[in-house]
């Protein structure tokens, strides 16, 4: 083990004081950086770039190079593990994820297990090679998708705005809907179990699609089985529960047994620390179409934020969501500069 | 004035006892009734049906033929206001509303202004011509987008997913999108002012883009021109916002001067109801694409959410968004049996 030289995420992740306001940013590895996509072109495909170790190595510590951000986070896809289960997941050019089969009915659902873990070897191998990279400069992020959030993807066959067949389905055979998304639950558990032990120093679940469910459901699909992986996990390595859209369940996800919750950028970040800061930290949850400006604005868009936030411990910057392909990187340089000039969470006072 | 023979839906506005929850729903006349479709095939277009005071009529009319509901929902689109601005409505078959200018810059949001009301006189035209066919048997609602969700149409020039031209241009020139929203709330005060005169009974405005925003940009976007709309309304007409995604914002809406708000389906409207139930009515909030089932499955979700939305005074039941054209009337049929089969919210006991 290599101790860590900047660990303000995990001690804010602790909800700890720290130096100053940690920074990442969802997607800061990705297509707004031209060296991404000139490794991405050399590779022929996304899949290439994830399923090389070294070729994630490289593509993980790009921005690292150009910002001071203070976490790296594995760049991946939550999608391998529906693809390890034996979906067949291929990225269209222009069009994102796909998969040849989907996972439509009782049959379908019966049939799925957890996939061996050694078919995703190549990403803890990728863990380990990013970790010995890093030589201890900043913590590394490992993440998946909520058991609900992959169910989406395996369900519908590819993205979808609104994920009719999904929602249609908690409705008409819940029960299917239950056992996919109970595989994924162990699948998921194993799948960052594994990271930790690869090296991962935080673990990350996306549950970019359980705001899309009626509160019920939400509670049946997506929040029960991200508390089952939340207790599967190693002790002593903290967990980022993201959640989009799923404001009124604030309650329950701090609950969770997470240690931090990402917000979108459409929550309400200083009530959330209000009511919620002595028992978790959260991380956002800034616009990330906000970086399509210039530096002045996406300064006073960060300020705005940083004030949302308050100086209580236990809190990490981030976008709401993912960076967009059309942001500029000066835009990102401003805005780690401005989080980093801004008062740190409770450090000690002059 | 003829009295209304069934005025459930307005004593619900008032969080007056029914002996009856009266339900209506977002889109009950539409692309899922044969009747329509064979109408508007014959029409030509959806904005030959909705700019011809009869056919709009008559396409209002039509669910009501089916099922009992207690209410009759005015025929139109949220977008006649910016087409009556100049802003050359299109629908593309299959594709949705196109804008042939949009207002992306200064110098066009400096050019708006409030359309002549006698431009949309064919709205007025078929508000008249609908409460003369329904001879006072139920309501009819009239409706307008809210002036931020007519900005997302006009600065995009097309519906979208994100909006993103207009969340980017809410931190880059703050200063023109106040311009657009300022125009809009203007226009649409007026537009559903006259509807009232011409006989709509409620009124109600759709936010179905607000939840897009940060909470800082929804109020002053959003929240603020809402506010500015209902202030201007003639008083005694009870109106109903549409809210999708602004969980957060139910304080501020609450407060808003509405009768009533209308939650999306991922909502939890029993903790609405249970907070502000005594402040104003709620109207919702059925997941809409629970009806792409069987009978059984839709009143198990009807039974579901009148339990959340429980027995006070003030609730009206409706889907959390507009109904799919893939819905069987069947369900339908099905759905409004059941809420009219539920306990009548405080209706005396026996």
């Amino acid at each position: 083990m290599t101790a860590i030289a900047n660990d303000t995420l995990l001690r804010a992740l602790r909800r700890e004081p720290v130096p100053h306001v940690p920074v990442w940013l969802m997607r800061q590895a990705g297509r707004y950086l031209p060296e991404y996509n000139a490794l991405r072109a050399k590779a022929g495909s996304f899949m290439a770039l994830a399923t090389n170790p070294s070729l994630a190595t490289e593509v993980t510590l790009q921005p690292l190079e150009r910002f001071p951000l203070d976490a790296a986070i594995l760049f991946s896809d939550i999608l391998t593990i529906p693809d390890a289960m034996g979906l067949g997941l291929s990225f269209a050019e222009g069009e994102g994820p796909r998969f040849a089969r989907t996972v439509g009915d009782e049959r379908a659902a019966a049939s799925l297990a957890v996939p061996d873990m050694d078919t995703l070897r190549y990403v803890f191998d990728a863990v380990r090679e990013i970790k010995r990279s890093l030589r201890g400069r900043v913590p590394l992020i490992g993440f998946a998708g909520s058991p609900f959030t992959l169910a989406c993807y395996m369900i519908e066959g590819r993205g979808s705005s609104d994920f009719a067949s999904v929602r249609r389905m908690a409705f008409a055979r819940p029960d299917v809907l239950d056992r996919v998304v109970a595989v994924n639950a162990q699948a998921v558990a194993q799948y960052l179990g594994e990271q930790a032990r690869a090296g991962a120093d935080a673990l990350m679940l996306f549950d970019t699609w359980g705001g899309l469910l009626a509160p019920a459901a939400y509670r049946r699909f997506s929040l029960a089985p991200i508390r089952t992986v939340l207790a599967a996990l190693p002790a002593g390595v903290p967990t980022i529960v993201f959640t989009k859209g799923a404001h009124d369940a604030l309650d329950e996800l701090v609950a969770s047994g997470a240690s931090c919750i990402g917000l979108d950028w459409t929550a309400d970040l200083a009530r959330a620390r209000e009511r919620y800061g002595e028992r978790v930290a959260f991380q956002g949850n800034l616009d990330p179409l906000s970086l399509l400006t210039d530096a002045v604005s996406v300064e006073r868009a960060a300020r705005e934020v940083l004030a949302a936030a308050g100086t209580a411990p236990g809190y990490v910057f981030n976008v709401g969501h993912g960076l967009v392909p059309a942001t500029p990187p000066e835009s990102v340089a401003a805005l780690v500069a401005a989080v980093h000039a801004a008062a740190p969470s409770s450090a000690p006072r002059g």
